[in-house]
């Protein structure tokens, strides 16, 4: 099965939503469909990417002014966008990302409070048009997404300065996410992330064989 | 002699143009003169800035994307001014930076093309209102800069991505210099750098006296 343009997917959600599993088992599912398909997570990626990502990601909660620590992230997000994903989508893969800019307003905006038209401006500069066609957006109550976050065995135990946020930090991007998620409903879709992994994958599978495979889009094999 | 506030001031200019060593001369100056004064360098000044800085001022020319580039200065910059210059300046010192935002506009915007409306939007997010109340540009012939910047003695040898572009990129730059200052005249003062030292440093310290130290702003010490 072949789409008739390469497509570019996000999956966003808080701690514990479950949304690394997800993205190996779409990307895998994708690759059964027959689609060329690449996997990044934001922020990371090209070396740069990553450098930055290092000095993000670790150190005391507080270690960062607000404003700097967003535009690390736009650095991060602009170098993975213009070294992997755009090159990518050009060359005709799909492109499934973990988290885009959907996590700096849920983060920095929601959560710390940084002034949504700030960020806007900003990712006008960072994003321009290269925006998601399918933003999925796996929602789970805090309480039992860091329940999960912080007992899952896979996670670096230096990549915790989000989870170690308090709840109400988490319960205000949840609120951003659902803000986010109805605001722009030709785009996001948000999912319930407190089902089993294989319900979830079937639900997210079933979101982009609808939006992205529907015959209207499919040419044939 | 006491200013009626304190003040922020920028020295600007293209490699070679004698920047470093004249902030050394102005900061001692104005702490001979009985103001408290900290001098500072952009990119640089807090340890997360001087993280970024090493990333932006070591490996290869093209090692960033152009927008990831202009958004890690800001990054250095937010930073250097949160924790740096908007406290000094709170606490009644004046402030002495090498470099500010004029020289994203000069290297990234005239140098490497960025747009430069792009450049104000983030400039907006960045500074907001803690714009320099003078910004003095030392002015020199791009081919005489980077002869002496080339030869320089206290030059760390892994700093030199700059100095080793086309001398029509700095050609650019000084262009680029020329109408920033032309376009803020309240603010902005161009100097030639082509004079002794010392000259250089009588001329700083004329126009700083004229502008910021004048009968008008004085209050008896």
């Amino acid at each position: 099965m072949t789409a008739k343009r390469p497509y570019f997917i996000v999956l966003e959600g808080g701690e514990g939503s479950g949304k690394s599993t997800q993205i190996k088992l779409l990307v895998e599912w994708l690759k059964n469909e027959g689609i060329d398909t690449l996997g990044v997570r934001d922020p990371g990626g090209p070396k740069g990417a990553e450098e930055i990502r290092q000095l993000l990601l670790t150190g005391a909660t507080d270690r960062w002014d607000k404003i700097t620590e967003v535009l690390m992230y736009c650095a991060a997000r602009r170098e993975l966008l213009a070294r992997h994903i755009q090159p990518a989508l050009a060359s005709g893969q799909w492109v499934v990302s973990d988290r885009f800019t959907d996590s700096t307003y849920a983060y920095q905006g929601y959560g710390h409070g940084v002034p949504l038209h700030l960020l806007k401006q900003l990712s006008e500069v960072v994003v321009a048009d290269a925006v998601p066609d399918l933003v999925l957006v796996l929602d789970i109550d805090p309480k039992l997404g860091l329940e999960r976050a912080l007992t899952g065995k896979n996670r670096a135990t230096h990549e915790i300065r989000f989870e170690s946020m308090t709840l109400d930090f988490h319960q205000r991007l949840r609120q951003g996410y659902k803000e986010l998620t109805a605001a722009s409903p030709d785009t996001h879709v948000m999912l319930n992330a407190d089902q089993t992994v294989e319900e979830l994958h079937k639900a997210i599978t079933d979101v982009v064989r609808e939006r992205l495979l529907s015959c209207s889009e499919r040419k044939s094999a």
